[in-house]
């Protein structure tokens, strides 16, 4: 019966890790940084072994991105609104929320850490960056699929997102609601080619 | 007769210090990173005692800080071409070659450890954000006394140097010159209220 159970369950075991490792990371990541701690420590504080962490992740820094994906994506889920206008104002103001939150530079701490770390953490960079970047892409070509003129997402990345982390890592004064919308609202108002 | 000539070159052996001390510092970024090494092992790289180091510039964040920002002006020097739009096409250009060039994120490195190094560290990173903001805003205000029309200083950080800086951070693609002089003209193209 309990196997039984077990096996309507896949990955009940490794959800509960899952859970765990990620759990253990956000923590660390909140003590001492990015950058900071090892594998083993993950490992001791999640209460599995380092082989675990190994054989699903490979590597500190896939680990360290697959946390960060998922804390972007339950903070900033891409939002489905039936309008351009309306999913840009409303991820903008996600993201504002999120980068002046606590953990408000996770992704440029992150960032920063994994394009410090060699090949495997820039790797891992580019594989955060993609990620994200398809999810974007996805909203614009929704837009574009209803007829809508819609910018490139790298044009929401520069003039949305880029300025709101380079304020909150500059200290640059709070990211008040109207300043987020008047981003959306130049980048909307700008003629692409 | 020594005397006479340390007299006349007042900071003689100061300047020295500074050039050994800032010298050690950018070495050991290079090497280690930021948040990597502490005063002590900066004041032994240079040959100079700790006492040196603390009486001259406070803390390791000021020191960090006035590197960076000694780097900077001699890398991206505030040019005055007697046009807003030659100025800040010179100014874009020279900061896609530094940020694209072997210590590219030096200041997105520096704001971030800075920004996790408590009082001192925000405090310093804030010296530096407003030393850079006053040497932009007087570009902008030689461009507003010869009657041309100018954004902030604000903007031209969130539309000209965020896009850089993030797009290098993320590793999105090289910086084109058509790229950089894009991001200038877009944002002069901008009506300001």
């Amino acid at each position: 019966m309990e196997e039984r159970q077990r096996a309507r369950r896949p990955g009940g075991r490794g959800a509960r890790v899952g859970a765990a490792v990620h759990q253990a990371v956000t923590d660390l990541i909140s003590e001492r940084g990015y950058g900071k701690f090892t594998v083993g420590e993950v490992a001791a504080r999640a209460g599995v072994a380092d082989s675990s962490i190994y054989r699903r992740w490979g590597d500190l820094e896939t680990l360290l991105t697959d946390v960060a994906l998922s804390r972007l994506n339950a903070q900033s889920p891409m939002p489905d609104t039936g309008s351009l206008a309306g999913d840009l104002h409303t991820y903008a103001a996600a993201v504002a929320r999120e980068v002046t939150g606590p953990d408000g530079l996770a992704v440029v701490h992150l960032a920063v850490t994994l394009s410090s770390n060699g090949e495997q953490g820039l790797r891992a960079r580019d594989d955060l960056r993609v990620e994200r970047t398809r999810q974007l892409q996805s909203m614009l070509d929704r837009a574009r699929d209803r007829g809508e003129h819609a910018p490139d997402a790298l044009d929401v990345l520069d003039h949305v997102m880029a300025p709101m982390y380079i304020r909150v890592l500059l200290g640059v004064g709070p990211l008040t609601p109207d300043y987020v919308d008047g981003l959306v609202d130049r980048l909307l108002s700008t003629r692409w080619p």
